[in-house]
């Protein structure tokens, strides 16, 4: 099984990216299955109905989130009608949307898993407890199993790595917006990388305009976000699982650069 | 001008490491000044003043600090005799220690300068305003001007990095101990790369036994850090800066691991 | 010189109270000058133009703000044409409005500063080397001097006072909405409370309905805010300060309720 | 039933007052059990068992905890010997020591419970969920319950004073080591207040030497605490609960300076 993993996708830059490029990535990677992150797709936080219908149309999956996920207040109202699109599953309940899913292809099933990270993020539930309990559910249901662990902390994403080592097929984190250089296959086989990155504009601050972020940092004021112009990235993953054993077998992170 | 950065070195593993490693990698890149950040590199926090003279006797010329500088105590008795150890340059007034050192290598003048960030860190003097104060004492003194930025959020360091560009060298990050896939160099000739990485353990969090670092993730409570063991690494990255510009003309990341 | 001080007014229940309360009560103390923080006096945070107006014409004579100063995003652009509103100090520069006014009442020079803490708060300068700025220019101006010190941690709070003690007349905390029962004069005779408190809705959390803050508390997700009906509370100090030496005389707290 | 709450006990010095104090107090209130927090009894932080055995001598009944509970390391080895000292029940489990205990006092039984506040502090379990969880194993057996709910920020606070109302006798406030000027009986017959204070210096910085901690604000640096001297002062709250009903039928709090 061939899965491509696309990571923090910021604004209408990244959502055109997508557009553009996904077929071709799928198609030079044979990919099988296309999981994005996309809390940062509509207008650079949340996400729209009208943005995920279109990412599921482009070519993507499953739509994994993260702490934007409730950013577009609209997303209360319809993420139950999607099957495909999850958010961290560490919101208490009872919670709108769903922490995972069951998602099949070629007669294979796949589980993927949305968590989010507690250290300098929201005080939800426990990441460990979290995919414990999931696990247990799913873990006789799906042979390959994907964690989108989304998280500002590297030592809280690298423990979940390898608390997570040979129970599921690849934990990969998001939410920095900046590539690690940390790819790796642990010792009892689960593919690892710390954060994927992002796709949206290459030239800017996490995909908003420099400038503005800098005038934030220096003021300590509120500023209006723009999303930056310029040339584009896309930043992400592509992984080969053994659809027997649910091992990682190769793992490979990707940063295109768009003119 | 070549120049070795070496990322956060923990514990005696890290220190071994660079006794053992060093003097190699040093000759491989034909080296002429290495800067390594070591606030980890007693016990996996601060720095006593006798691992501080062994790096400089391994071959480290210019030690860089971060949020653990003052965990041993002493450091507030030694760090004033040692010319090329330097600490957060943005701690208020008075401070022990200074923030930048100007070293000088083959008649050449290298400025070196250590920030931290304060995203998710201490609340210390803005960053900012930090490098434009000391850019204003000494850029007219040294062509070459090196800047370890110890920070937690990407945002704050890349932001730093295009505030920096074309002003100093090199804006590396520090602190995460995980390195980033995002070297380059910016618009306006400053090399970048948001972390480089630690020294020290391949197979704990950020230099620490995992399994303690699990054990306290999920039981919120303290715990007793000890280094791990096991497989090491050394991240770093090598750069290039041209003497006569001061621009960064070469940079590349690496991870060895060392079983 | 008596003096009123008035706790964060909060939304319309808060506007009204000071309509229907304010002359009562400056007639009862017999006071000279009114001062009321007002950073969540429009809708529950930030405030307008329109009700800054309205404060002044109901009796207020000087508005401090906190946290919250820039939530109305039109305060940037009138902030500069009030005198006698003031925001944070501390706020790097250049900045719109300022952190201190003299406000001069019987011939009298009163000095009123705004400063916020900066633990758990936003990053700002740092307030103790802020208040020795600001006295450096004001203190051979006015003998009275009133600051109001908007923060969240208590240990910051005191210490402000302790260290405030002797140069200004009054520091009174802000911020917290809950009023601490720990007013008193210094050992230099500064008159201090750690929090003057709220004015606003009796049965609320800080203002806001209390099932909405309960219900975003156990959800974890955002909550849209609406500001808590029922009985009223007005919260505040009665202060006299010597004219001649500036030290506080008395200090008085009082939370008023209206049913 | 009458009850004395004796808030946050800071050192030796604090350890002195209630030797001193508490037989008085006791008889002046004509006190039926005595509940104490003891987080900072022992040095400023945490409890050693030798102080713990002085306060049961010296007369509390019961002693809560809070943050600072596991800074005294030897405490999960003792405190599962005593029966009626708790720490924060929303600790995961497997956790040392218990979060309630049921004392009886004249045939009638009293449940106290101590929950930690998640707003700038721990990331423990929902306190919310907790306090719901321990209500459903002890209301049936106890009509006088107690909470101390130890917590920084003013909102978590007091919403759980309105969460538990009517399901609790009391529930009071602790961890600022500032008394606030809130109590009052809610509603449904739960007695409040949003911190009851502290037990120790009156002059220093929530028991601290207040020159010490205005330097560590100010250098942004790690300091030495000590205890500060002088003055002493015992802040705390008398209760009295109808045992038929379980309400609360008075609340005064007091604070009493000791020369
Ligand atoms: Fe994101
Ligand atoms: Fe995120
Ligand atoms: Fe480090
Ligand atoms: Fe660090
Ligand atoms: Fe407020
Ligand atoms: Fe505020
Ligand atoms: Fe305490
Ligand atoms: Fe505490």
């Amino acid at each position: 099984m061939k899965i491509l993993i696309i990571g923090d996708v910021v604004g209408r830059a990244g959502r055109n990216i997508i557009q553009q490029e996904l077929t071709n990535l799928k198609s030079k990677y044979q990919v099988d299955i296309t999981i994005a992150n996309c809390e940062n797709a509509s207008g650079g936080n949340g996400l729209t109905e009208k943005n995920a219908k279109e990412f599921f149309e482009n070519g993507v999956d499953i739509i994994t989130m993260g702490n934007h996920v409730w950013d577009k207040k609209d997303i209360v109202n319809y993420i139950d009608d999607y099957t495909n699109l999850i958010r961290p599953a560490n919101y208490p309940d009872p919670c709108p949307g769903k922490g995972y899913t069951i998602f099949e292809k070629n007669g294979i099933k796949i589980g993927v898993i949305n968590i989010s990270g507690i250290v300098y993020l929201n005080n939800l539930i426990c990441p460990f407890t979290t995919i414990d309990a999931i696990l247990e559910e799913i873990s006789s249901k799906c042979k390959i199993i994907i964690l989108d662990f989304h998280g500002e902390a590297t030592s809280e994403k690298i423990a979940m790595g390898y608390y997570s080592d040979g129970r599921v097929s690849l934990v990969y984190g998001t939410h920095t917006h900046v590539q690690t250089a940390d790819k790796r296959i642990l010792p009892q086989g689960t593919g690892y990388i710390t954060d994927v990155g992002m796709t949206g504009p290459f030239d800017g601050v996490l995909g908003v305009d420099k400038d503005i972020i800098i005038q934030h940092l220096k003021s300590r004021r509120p500023v209006k976000f723009e999303i930056a112009t310029g040339i584009m990235q896309i930043n992400g993953l592509y992984v080969e699982i053994n659809e027997k054993t649910g091992k990682c077998e190769a793992i490979d992170n990707f940063i295109k650069v768009i003119e």
